[in-house]
């Protein structure tokens, strides 16, 4: 095994934001040839994780943080010594303190990467101080108030849509027709039309930058910016701080 | 633990051609939403593998397949029932029969899923009997006879390129200023016209098909047909296999 153990991913929420954050950790390694990768072990089981939008909205009562903690254990017993899960919804404390509560009870010295963390970091790097920061989510993100209490306490302001502009966010990540999670790798141009459209009307609230806070997003908004607004990548955040945790040498920024 | 056990990726060879696999099986899964993709881990160690181009020409002595075979026994440890190796140089027997004799002597059960072999049932599928398949591969690959024997085994007339045409492939792959390896997930002008260049001098040669037999190339090439003939892209070949050995029933073809 490698001295510093592995790289640990809780993948499958869904499979391809997954490979969106380890690709995503390859990207941000300085490395000019395989063996200079990091070690990454990604672990994606959607079948055993309930969905976490409908946990949160009271649409169900089984908890996805045990599942979620099972496969954080069981990355730690293969080696695993930092782990990150590219899900915002599943960040949430209700879900995230069950699963992080199984992983330290486990192991107490396994790192556990939070992405709403990363990203404020990034927001931190990439916006002036008291900057307005869009926010474009799952409704179960944005009803509980995820990132705008996060970013409230580093004087940030969050700007969301209205409720109906939400509702077409979540459609463009879950509807069993065009959204993200049906149809990717591939993008249907609803899904992306509804995306940018929400852009369009954060950019109008004069934010400075827009956060895509929900890992299928990126998979849809692969943009730097848009509307002369800075995009803010969550699952890109996240992947920067993996890689300067394990090796801060190797972070390529 | 799922009951079938996981489907276990052992990448890093290089670490976005691991991707391209696990991408690959979830793109040959029926599934509507998350939960209806297929448990997979991938493992993506690359450091722990030494160059299997180099140990086959006789430039090292150091058999990477003692690597191979430890990483695929820690697979089996942690639930692998399924294990594939998306590099095609690494399934040549010098390599190959160690790493499968460490797995098989810890479980005997464990499935491994052949590329070579399950490129020539795609082969068998998408071409006549007896056709003239053209091979883009490393150096290595073609000058051991990996896939020539197989081909000529099964009826069909391998066609390869020239020493002075493979070179410039071999260098597509491994360029230290423009190869796929050093420049992925961006694929260099060079590289992509080195590829086609070399597809079409396969072309020329009256092929019936051209099989992309390095887990890069399909990285860089990812047309279905060029120059009039059919890609069979050994990836595609081996995610088809993989998750028909795991659950039949849900392979997208």
């Amino acid at each position: 095994m490698h001295g510093k153990g592995y790289i640990g991913i809780v993948g499958g929420l869904g499979p391809y934001a997954g490979l969106d954050l380890v690709k995503k950790i390859f990207q941000r390694t300085k490395a000019d040839r395989d063996q200079e990768h990091l070690p990454v072990m990604l672990y994606s089981f959607p079948g055993e994780v309930p969905i976490r939008t409908s946990y949160l909205l009271g649409r169900t009562s089984q908890n996805p943080g045990e599942a979620l903690g099972r496969i954080m254990v069981q990355l730690a017993q293969s080696g695993a010594r930092i782990i990150a899960m590219p899900c915002n919804t599943a960040h949430h404390p209700r879900i995230l303190n069950v699963a992080l509560n199984a992983l330290h009870n486990y192991d107490n010295s396994v790192q556990f990467i939070n992405i709403i963390e990363s990203s404020i970091r990034q927001i931190e790097r990439a916006c002036r101080p008291g900057s307005h920061i869009g926010i474009l989510a799952t409704v179960a993100t944005l009803e509980t108030g995820l990132y705008q209490e996060e970013l409230i306490k580093y004087g940030f302001t969050p700007v969301i849509l209205n409720d109906k502009e939400c509702a077409t966010v979540q459609e463009a990540i879950n509807s069993p027709f065009f959204g993200i999670k049906k149809t990717t790798p591939h993008i249907s141009n609803e899904s992306r039309a509804i995306l940018l459209n929400a852009a369009l009307r954060l950019s109008e609230k004069d934010v400075d930058a827009i956060l895509l806070g929900c890992t299928e997003i990126p998979l849809a908004i692969t943009e730097k910016e848009l509307f002369g607004k800075s995009i803010i990548d969550a699952t890109d955040a996240l992947a920067i701080e993996v890689v300067n945790a394990f090796e801060p040498s190797k972070l390529l920024y």
